[in-house]
């Protein structure tokens, strides 16, 4: 028998959020150590079914890339770190979409790198989900092209109500998370947060079959998604959390989100250099030197509004380190315990 | 005998807005063709008043820059493009500040250009203000070099609600305005906001007496201001406005504010060349020509959390061309005639 | 009767320089002090005279951009100063040229920002060149509009041999000078360079009638000049110049080119603020907080392989500075003298 | 008995290359089909031995970044395209260096990114290399921490004479390879350059042990290293390669080289998509959706003078395509043969 409260939710149509903030009314509030099962539409609503489904048409902004949430976390307070385990993320139908989109994407004119080129043609691409067997199935638009990748789910959109009185849009990722698409947000792995107010009010969505490094032309493998989340509330200023941070069982990563993209390169390795020092007690430079020779760079996105890089090292070069008490394990039985019940 | 209403506001200390947002409310509801005068606080709050009053003491996040508003404008709906014109921009005192701030300007390391220095020695420079004279005055904080440069009062900050459901810091300019931190939005200058929520809301905040190219050092001379605006709405779609637009008697000027600083530049000129072209009927590569080589580029900021360029172009080059119906210089006629009368 | 040597000197159709480099072999020998007049072609090397010469046809790689040079100065050795005064700079026909040209230029995609759109089309204007009455005259290529627009030469390529073993295409923008494209550079400016290699070997090319700031469709109003140059060279290390940077009558340059244009802004306003601390005797933050309120901006280009930004501030702030012993003065006269007796 | 030829070269002290050119004299012609065996020095000459060697004291600019060549390769034509096979790539000593430098790395201000701090202090980090075990031991500057890591060689530069008239630093990557400082160029990897002048002139330097994705910090664990290389040529401008590309067993990249950096991402990532279009016959928007959803983009660099990005894709995902008419897998035989041989 479990140990554990269980909550399940799944928005009303009209329920979704469009902004961080924390003026968004919270759906639910959980306790520490929660288990949360969210149900999360895909980032056009489930508006594109096909290709005839050209999302410039049948969606309208601000609705787009709807967020399950605002959850209030009962005992967050500012000062506090939110950990959010992803104990699964499976996608709820056996399709999912991708496409251009007008002035979107990395490889062509936006409405920030203003050019005097049309548009890119905006096309939309149907794949197949095969849920048992582990794949998603592209169909090229022209000609007969069928390709097989492996299903890797993440949810490119997970983050809290942004410190002081903003409100963002669900599409900008930064310090308080949001749409980093970051494929490393994937089961198994535990995000943490700074809490900027009460409660902390995160909310998930854009789930992601799979995408490439950088979600190149402006969108991934967009489906639905049933995710799993285990909650926990980490106390008290000495654990900040200045940027959002993951950890997995083998790594831990910081994220950096904001223009151009080297700046979002230099937060997230400063981040992560300053955590790895704080958590092994390396000197300053010494960990700014394990980290250039033992670190990775794995990219997020180049399209949104901010771009995204994640900076990892491998925990084999930090034996010994503390690392928010451990809490990742403690989740990670949570959630094994958990699965092993459902 | 005025044919204008005229409306003053100062606010109580705790009116200040800190986000432009819909969901901000109105401190006063005020007509097209009303003249509106206000008083604005530094982006201090007024709490820095000598070289004791360091900034990251004496403020506190996020009650930074204070913004004067919003203003409701009767009948201003969106698709609409709301005009305000900066009839007078005064230094409400004989002092004002500028500092060096932690972590913030175009020559330290910042948040965003993260980097493992400590940051430069926060120190403040108080400035004599000669109203009169149309000067201040600098002291160097080491050694007694004092050196007297014109007075030339701006506003850093002037916006509306930004499109859709978000509410963004007032030290953040985009698409909406806000802290553009241009020199160019001085007295005699319409500036033109498309109208994204019924009112526009808009607000004014951040004078300062003078400033660099840049902003460089991420502060200017920043001084509370009495401030007087006329007001008007331009109905209809045909007047889209995609940015912030200036005008002046000599010029047409275009705003872009985003990160890097060549899409910040990008998106200013592609606004003034489509400008151009619209208004005067020239095809799209011949504006693009003609802006190539008359066109001017004065750099607003390169400290905010979005860099801000202005796109200009004289008017001379712009014969027959129809600029916003004319509307720059019907307010134009309404200053000079309320300033007459006060 | 002048007491300074003339040289002149018209490129034979062979004989310019495409590179900037320390083997490139010098064309002439000049003394600290001469006066050289130069012929130089414009950057499309004559090639492009109307509508039907498409640059991309008429012209090939890397045969862009000619330079007349290098000239060796004598007595110039690493650790100096070269100091060239512009005394003239004279359109050498009654017409110009510019033009599109494919990836190339501001608001397009171009081989560096890389995107998936065809080129914009290629077109060549040309403008009438009227040097007596100091006009010159656009003709829109589609419809026509006639505009007249003030003629103000300057030359975009101006530069020594780089540091180091480097060759570098006169299309470049760098620490050596070279193609700035700075519509600072006209006449009664004096630009400085560090001299990297012994004669520090110069170069003149790229003559404009005109230029917007940030050169945005990648050319200028393209012309050949009769320019004429004092030259000097100021001995001795204390001089040193990591940039090159400008003097006129009225006020200092620095000078920044590299990617992306907020770094191009840092090196040039770093530049003016250590020069300004150094020949003031005022602090380094003093300094800082002078050209954050005083200091002015004038884009250079956001089209060559590097981009160019240009750091002003007005003499008047400068009293009693020291700026390069007084040569600019000096050479001012000799251009005085030598335009006198011409 | 091996039907190829085998160059074993290792430079005098005097004959290292420090720049890549086309009027570099060339240290070796060789045939297509050879396999060329190659020493080169580390980064820093081999000058920094001990935590006392701080290379801004030993090392002299330009004599930075050493590279062994150029090669000239008999046939080769421009409109050709280059392979080179990477067999072995093995360190020479049992110890390698990294270390700190002034204003170089990706989180301190640099010459680019100009700022008013000092620059972070300079260190050298000695490490333990054993080839035989396959790992690489650091050991914190300050404490006793020692941290043990895969070996895996690599070659941060490799390039050719660049097109056109231009002699570039051995230091900056770009359209000819150069200091591209990718983790990717390891054992197993045929690297791909346009050929730009008669014998392409390659050459291979900077040896790192092992290297984070960025080189955060400015350097790699350097090392001189024994090298073996198998050459060859592809006829003919079917085969055009507008930027290095890299093939192994299992996967094809390209590179971008530029700032600022999600240009380099850019521009890799066209490469990529054309890349795949040309080769698999998808339609453009086919290959770019493709490459959004299995794409990767391993990091190369984020300090050198120009960013390095490289854009990966499995094979696996392109059955039936003709790359380079399989000269990967010949390649690969050649240096499997030498290997058993030797």
């Amino acid at each position: 028998m479990s140990n554990f409260e269980v909550i399940s939710y799944r928005p009303e149509p009209d329920e979704y959020a469009w902004v961080f903030g924390r003026s968004v009314p919270p759906v639910r509030r959980v306790r520490p150590g929660s288990v949360v099962e969210i149900y999360t539409e895909d980032c056009f609503g489930g508006l594109v079914r096909s290709s005839a489904d050209l999302p410039s048409v049948v969606c309208q902004f601000p609705y787009l890339n709807p967020v399950s949430g605002p959850f209030y976390v009962e005992g967050a307070e500012p000062g506090d770190t939110l950990a959010l385990h992803f104990a699964a993320i499976e996608p709820a139908r056996d399709w999912a979409v991708s496409s251009t989109f007008p002035h979107f994407g990395a490889l062509t004119a936006t409405h920030q790198t203003a050019m005097l080129h049309p548009s890119l043609e905006e096309r939309v691409w149907v794949y197949d989900v095969d849920r048992v067997g582990g794949t998603v199935t592209y169909h090229a638009s022209r000609g007969d092209a069928v390709i097989e990748m492996p299903l890797d789910p993440m949810h490119g959109t997970v983050g809290v109500a942004p410190a002081g009185l903003e409100a963002l849009q669900t599409i900008t990722p930064g310090a308080h998370g949001g749409n980093m698409d970051s494929p490393e947000l994937r089961v198994g792995t535990t995000a943490y947060f700074a809490v900027n107010h009460p409660g902390a009010l995160f909310g998930v969505g854009d789930g992601h079959c799979r995408q490439g490094q950088g979600e190149l032309c402006g969108t991934a493998v967009e489906a639905a998604m049933n995710t799993t989340v285990v909650v926990d509330v980490i106390k008290g200023a000495s654990t900040a959390t200045p940027w959002p941070r993951l950890e997995t069982d083998d790594a831990i990563m910081s994220t950096g989100s904001t223009r151009p993209l080297e700046d979002a390169y230099r937060i997230s390795q400063h981040d992560l250099v300053t955590w790895v020092a704080s958590s092994t007690g390396l000197d300053l430079l010494d960990s700014y030197q394990l980290v250039s020779q033992a670190g990775e760079a794995p990219l997020a996105n180049v399209c949104d509004p901010n771009y995204t890089f994640v900076a990892k090292l491998a925990k084999k070069y930090l034996s010994g380190s503390d690392l928010y008490g451990g809490v990742h394990a403690r989740l990670r039985q949570t959630a094994a315990a958990y699965l092993a019940e459902r």
